[in-house]
Formats: C-alpha cells, structure tokens, sequence
C-alpha cells in the first residue's frame, strides 16, 4: 500500500495579522470576501507577507501548487485503483486527508471555494465526507497516530540522487508493507528538520529542481509500473 | 527534437452566439468583464453550451485542461533544456506557439488574464513575444508548414495499447529527427478525423481513460529517460 502526504503545504487562511495590510484588504474587497474565505497567496498578498515579515514567507501563500498536487496525485490510475491514500500537511499544521472517493474540482476557483469551506469547518454540500479536516496534527503525530507506515521515503533536491526505479527496488521490498511518500507542498526552501527527521530516507530524482507536481506525477507513474 | 500539440485544445473566447444567455451575462457581470475578456467555460457556461446546442459542445469551454496541460509540459527538465516545442491548436483553429522561454503563470487568474490578452492580440507587458497568435491555422497547415515534423505520435485511448518505453523505441530511431507528440485537449471525445488522419500512428498507454496532463507528464517523462 501506498501514502503520499503532500508536507509543509503553503495552503492556510490569511493570517489575523495581515487582515489590515491593503493589499489584503483590496484583494478581500475585490472578490467580496471576508478575510475567513480566502487563502493566503503570493500571487496577491506578496506585499503584505513581505513587509510584516512573517516567518518563513517564501514558503507560504502557494494553495495553486497544493490545487496541482492533488489533480496530479488523484488524476492517477493508481490513486483511481484506490492503492493510494492522500494527505496534506499544511505549513502550520492542520491536516487534510483525502477520500479516495473525492473527484477534486480541475477548476481552480472551484477548489478553492471547497477547501475555503473545508477550512472553516463547513461541511460541504458536494463531498461530504469526502475531505477531513482537523486542526493541530504535526507532521510526527500524522505518521505516528495516523498515516503509520511502515517506511517513509522522501523527495528532497537536498536527498540523495537516485533514478525512481532504483528508489522503488531498494526500498519497496515487501508488497504488504505500508510506503509513505513525502513531497513538499511549497515553492521554495526544504523540508524541515522535523519533516527531514520523520523521513528513514530522503532521495533527489533529477539532477534539476523539480516542481512538487512533477515530482509527484513521476513517483506515481513509477510506483504503478513496479507494481504491475 | 521533440515537438508538442495540445490538439482540438478546448480554449476560445466565448462564442457571439451565446453572449445574450443569462449564464454568460451574470458571468460578466460578477467578474467585471466583457464578453472579449472570458474564456469560454463549461463549469459557468454549461447551461448556454447546451441550451444553444453548440457544436460539439462536450469537446468544449475547459481552458483549465489547456492550463494543466501547460503547466505539466513547461516544468519538465525537457522543456526547461530546450528540447522540446510547444504548441496548442485550439478547437477552433487558432494556433498558439509557446516560446522556449516562457515561465507560464501557476496562478490560474494569471495564466487567464495572460492568454486572454493574446487572443485579443494584445502584445504582453510580462511575457513580449514569448506566446505568439494566430488564426485560422488548421491542423493540417500545422503539421506541414509549422512544426514539420518527420513523424507524429498520436495518443488516445482509441489508439493501439503499448507501453511508452516500447513506442519510443520502436518510433523514435533517430535522434537527428524530428518526432511530434499529439494529446488532445479537451474532456469527452476523440480525435476529429482531421487530426486522426494527420498522425502517422496513435497510441495508448493505459487500460484507463486518462487525463492529458497525466499523457503530457508520462510521454515526456520517458522521453527524458529514453535520451538520457
């Protein structure tokens, strides 16, 4: 069996201490949003996250690479198999699992709109049940309490270089044990040292850096082929 | 050299005929727009798309499918390295050439308001020359006096089932040459007979219906792989 937990994922509401910066207030009175209904995002609160200095900022704001990672990750015949579970691990802490029966909206205001509500704890009127949102879950409790596999394999520029299919060899030994992959939800940076901990090993695929969603797109398609 | 046609891509202004119906004038309306600056889109305009029977309708209105497909395309290490070509033909025959340069925007509003301005033939403050437009290129005219390529490689899933290793090696011999990926861009169907006629083989790659995104990040995926 396998787990992918999408990790550090820049999707959060914005920020109480943001809610005043201008470039939030325009962006909340453009769409006729209350600041509970949208996501931070870089692409129209850079401003603001750049002049409060929120802490680690250049991780933050991305929730369109989490939307990517999650058509990416759900569009799979491997996750359409149900033989994959799905987690998001947001930056600060509050866990997103999937369903493996939810058809995720490609539309990206679409998505938002569901996660917005996920995010406010509203129970969605389209799939219900189908996405779990709790609060306060870090990264170990995830693997300890809940996802709780049997080995954790992380993709990292940072880890060490190897082809997917030497990855899958070297560590997917026994078909009934449980692998957990994990990517990082964010743009720029690395894991964190509690991420870096939780992983047994962490492997770089491509002499490039790689998008998360390339990343995953690749692992999947691997993983389904070794699996065959 | 490796090109890429996104075919039949379903992105195009909304249609003259539908801007009266009260679904693509409520869509102005909220987002402060005319009728010239929205893509059509099934997942606003559904109700127009089929009341006013639009042909082929079902092929049509999903120009985040084109957004993926892009995405997918332009964040491989192939793209990136220059050894691959970009092009979508739209549903309608209009042709847009991806430069080998361009960065294209994650953000879908960005990526939107970006493409919205070339089908306008407006040139792009951001992105000057890195997205050229045309109309009124056909498929055919494409392939014979655009991308004229030595072979083109249709995939779909009423194509002949193989695995992507096996095509590369029994179609791409000559690394001299110039091979031309086709996928098509849109939800429901198949190739038109125009397109269908104009490849020299298609292909499938899995016993399931996949989505393009995952057809573009898979083909190119073992194309890096097969001329590494």
């Amino acid at each position: 069996m396998y787990s992918l937990v999408i990790a550090e994922a820049a999707m959060e509401l914005v920020p109480r201490i943001l809610g005043n910066h201008p470039s939030v207030r325009n962006h909340c009175k453009r769409t006729g949003r209350s600041i509970n209904e949208i996501f931070l995002d870089v692409s129209y609160h850079h401003k603001a996250m750049v002049e409060k200095n929120i802490d680690q900022w250049w991780k933050r704001g991305r929730p369109d690479i989490v939307h990517f990672d999650l058509v990416e990750a759900l569009s799979t015949p491997l996750f359409k198999q149900k033989k994959l579970q799905v987690y998001v691990s947001t930056f600060d802490n509050n866990l997103v699992t999937i369903s493996q029966d939810l058809r995720i909206p490609k539309n990206y205001s679409r998505f938002e709109g569901l996660m917005i509500g996920i995010f406010n704890k509203q129970k969605s009127k389209n799939s219900p049940n189908l996405i779990e949102f709790q609060e306060n879950v870090s990264f170990n409790d995830l693997m300890e309490k809940i996802v709780k596999p049997d080995l954790v394999i992380g993709f990292s520029v940072e880890g060490t270089r190897s082809k997917i299919s030497d990855i899958l060899r070297n560590n997917v030994t026994d078909t009934a044990k449980h692998y957990c992959f994990v990517v990082g939800g964010f743009q720029r940076g690395h894991f964190s040292d509690t991420v870096t901990a939780a992983c047994d090993t962490i492997y770089s695929i491509s002499p490039f850096s790689l998008e998360s969603h390339v990343v995953i797109s690749r692992i999947l398609y691997e993983s389904e082929n070794y699996i065959q």
